[in-house]
């Protein structure tokens, strides 16, 4: 049984089903009906009006957003383990021109006002320095944790008072919603979001992210973003079959039920390693003290996953999963006795 | 009956077979059974030893070819109207990272030995100008046209003779082939062809082009484009679903069977219009003299395609038709009467 | 004597007694009371308010100017044998990101109103071609020919239709004013330039050119070519060494009268080789039609030249000649007798 | 007096005579006699065959460097207090066309052996995270410490095993050299240097550095720095008033003299603030521990300098001082009796 990643699994079957569906001759590119109905679709979602639009990747969803938010010669605040940190290979070093990621430091991988502020007072505005002109957090973030509303709007509030855009990497929101029960609005442009990365992928979808802009300057930007997606090869030419995907997500709030199901079999792990939780387990990943013996005797019994440096392994839940699916991870877990 | 462009077809019905025959877990990115599978199907095509990748789009295909080939500082030799100068929205001039496109006229959007040559010599070898670094042609060409084995090895020596990298666009490489019934390695490698965008979405595939890397320095810049990939956000988290489109479309001869209906759909055509016929047509593309009178007429009739200027229209066959399907156009053409 | 080019010259002695005179400690970049006096300077010599800054070269301020006024996405209409295509090493794509040159022929590297709306025309709004974003002149032009205040105004009226920034490569604006007769302003900001290079090293300067921004947008955007300044390395530490030099050709009109010299001596030369002029003599640049054996002629009595392709030369004259210093070779170009 | 920067001083005299004296017409750009002459300069000194050229400021010398030496997916090892990473506006960012600084702590602006070897082993192999392609140190460092020779090597020999570049920022490379009483070539190539960037205008230049290639490839960077500085517009068409100077100050060992005054200079006040001080004194700058209420005690005796956080100054002696032009300072620094 895989627990590896979330984005190993096979396509939720409704999606499969839509694509199947949007398999008849249209326009070309976006000028399809299904790409046609993302800002609508997302306008509901979020309760205001919002331009949205599908991108290739969580990579290019990520860095095209950073590219509207952050001019070459400035830099975008983040966490020192942040995806677009330590996983895209620098691709918003590439999309912005080579714009500075400001890592900072924090438990779970989340960004504190504390530590925005403190690092906002080292920089000079003279033009030696990089100007900070974004913040980005990942929502659930790196390690599983999630921002509650009030917590992302104290970072809104520091953006919103040095000028800096707001970006959510949301390769999880998601999970982060199920977990927080709230509306998706409520933990995004109500606290201050200006883009936001709707992941897609990881919750059951094929290939392709939405891109979801907030506020005023939302449509602008937008424009923009549809350069920087042409220009970037990422306005696949059948553009239909992602637009698909995502509106199949959204309907019927399958996005929900797939993360509830992640969620929910995470939460089933925790409970019967709850004395080995490195992280609390908020969303669909859990961290685990294991030793190297430990690892061995689950994987011995069929459970993949990866190890987390020395002594550690990360485990990840899907959408293909629930807590009665898991049940027998859990059983092998509380069967390796109290750990070391 | 639509003529717009091949590449808004539905997805051929085995592509979509393997798609779905890929919807089970496996690893993420490149690592999966289908990825790895590409090296040798594709080595296996071109009869000698290649490496090989899916990318995300034609335009990102196209971009990281040039930018393995040609530093920042240098230029691209390539036609005016290529698709890389008038429909990437600058996504060369991104990936390379502003080297230039020396943009060349020629009949049919075609490069010839002698305007390269000539161009050639207009570039002084000081740091002033920008050296050229590669030769980048289409074929089949923007205008159907088709460059026979030995006219790209004209290209090929050139590109040798003063050290340049040659880059083939093969978006429609698979209706060249069918034209000229060589082996595919005839109009590549063996004519001196560094690196060639294998097109699949034009040609019955959904989301992903194939890059093909020949020769000894092929294996390298595999190497550097994988970053490029990833760099860009075209490193699909899903990546086997575009690996298992591309194998589908080798499988069988898959690609030239698709390529060939749209080649015999494009010559019934061109039968009926032969006296409108602004460019021989080889591939699948018709370029036709016709008054906007009679361009109405056939609209009228549900035919819809492209204008291309004044008097003149462009009509693209695809892998879902042959010169049956198409017949109710012949016929319709015929009825036209003698051009104006 | 040399005649190669007007940027092999010495340093005219006033600038060169201001970077004595700037030989003393002051603080660093552009903090010093030099720098400081620039906005000023050129804000008196515009007729209007603007903001102005040494910058290291004339490439780099060109292309700071065109990164101003052009994003990456973009496109910026000029002559295809304009310094920033044929000379910089593709310098504006390097500053711009990857924004495309769309070069226009034209007679003595002059464009026109009729060839920019041509141009304009063939450019679709969709996002797979890059929108005209600015258009750059060269005055006098790379062959020495001038743009008056209406030709100029024409290229502004344009420019202000469709919303694209005007740049002015003013490397020979000097000699281009002398020619012309009438105030700087009328032939830049009154005529719709929003960004001029003032060229300051081909007129008797050592190192540094001035760049100085017109109109609402100017005080924004010279913000952002301060950072642009930075961050390609041209915020020199001692800066007031170039402020004082572009200072002291300021002082007392000595870039009228530098450039006027400049400008008699290629009048001188203009009259003796009469019948031998392939452009018109507006600045301080001779294009004459020379077989090899004459060239080598001149050059056996000591008069140095480059070459301009097959039976041409070109000749440059300099701040630090006159009509009379040239003499020698106004009589040895009448000695030549007919042309060919 | 001032105490500001070693960068606010004015020219050194040999250096304004050398200008001086190459004040008349020459070949433009780098065509001249004088850049002709870096070469052989710099292989005298450096007691090998290296290839030098003169750069228009440190900002640019560093980033073409390291532009040489780092693809744009990969990362440069350098501390977080370098002036790579925080004086210059991203400009690393910018020529490397987005490669990451990777930042390790260390006391005095000093990277570790140890410290660049846990980064390393933290990388992953794949495509994901950022190859660490190069290191990059300052001797002396921005705290005024300087490497030994057996320090730089061990850092070169890391940088070899793992096929790194090695770049020295040498903007104070004159006090290292001077503190150490050692051969240049023992602290650079024969300590595994790769690319020195030569520091000129802070010890007595007026605008104008060196880059130095050392090493087999030392060539082959040279002349691809040679298109970098073209294409940043760093290539003056004046060069040899750069060339000049740099030649100026290798001259009679020029260099040597002026660092060592300014080496003297800080000796002297630091044997005056022994007990204040915040780090060894090995160059020309001073950190000392200074209340409010003493730094204003000196400054109202006329001697300025910065604050370096909350009670901190930095004093920058330079090439025009001396031990005994700076006793006044001494005195006054013995005069504020004990630190607090």
């Amino acid at each position: 049984m895989h627990f590896f990643s979330d984005n190993a699994t096979p396509v939720s079957p409704p999606v499969m089903a839509a694509i199947i569906a949007a398999d008849r001759a249209d326009h070309g590119y976006d000028g399809d009906g299904w790409s046609a109905r993302l800002d609508g679709a997302f306008s509901n979602l979020f309760e205001t009006q919002v331009s949205a639009m599908w991108i290739g990747s969580g990579t290019a969803a990520n860095s095209i957003a950073l590219a509207c938010l952050c001019p070459p010669y400035g830099g975008v605040i983040c966490h020192e383990e942040a995806h677009i940190v330590a996983d895209e290979c620098g691709a918003p070093g590439f999309f912005t021109h080579g714009a500075s990621l400001m890592a900072l430091p924090g438990n779970g991988a989340k960004l504190t006002p504390d530590a925005v502020a403190a690092r906002l007072k080292t920089i000079r505005p003279d033009v030696h320095q990089q100007p900070a002109s974004a913040i980005s957090i990942t929502n659930a973030t790196e390690y599983g944790l999630v921002y509650a509303p009030q917590e992302v709007a104290a970072l809104g509030e520091i953006a919103k008072a040095h000028a800096m855009g707001f970006h959510m990497d949301g390769a999880r929101f998601a999970n982060a919603v199920v977990h927080l029960g709230c509306a998706p609005a409520d933990v995004t442009w109500r606290a201050g979001v200006d883009i936001l990365s709707f992941g897609c992928v990881k919750n059951g979808g094929m290939i392709g992210e939405a891109l979801v802009f907030f506020g005023e300057a939302g449509e602008a930007r937008a424009a923009q973003a549809a350069r920087w997606r042409k220009r970037s090869g990422h306005l696949f030419s059948k553009g239909r079959y992602c637009a698909a995907q995502i509106l199949a997500l959204l309907e019927d709030e399958l996005w929900l039920a797939n993360a509830g199901a992640a969620n929910a079999a995470a939460q089933a792990l925790a409970l019967a390693a709850s004395d080995r939780l490195l992280h609390p387990v908020q969303a669909n990943e859990l961290f685990l003290r294991l030793t190297s013996a430990e690892a061995a005797r689950l994987r011995a019994q069929g459970f993949d996953f990866h190890d987390w440096g020395e002594g550690a392994v990360r485990i990840v839940t899907n959408w293909s999963q629930d807590a009665q699916s898991v049940a027998p991870l859990a059983r092998a877990l509380v069967a390796l006795g109290d750990p070391a």
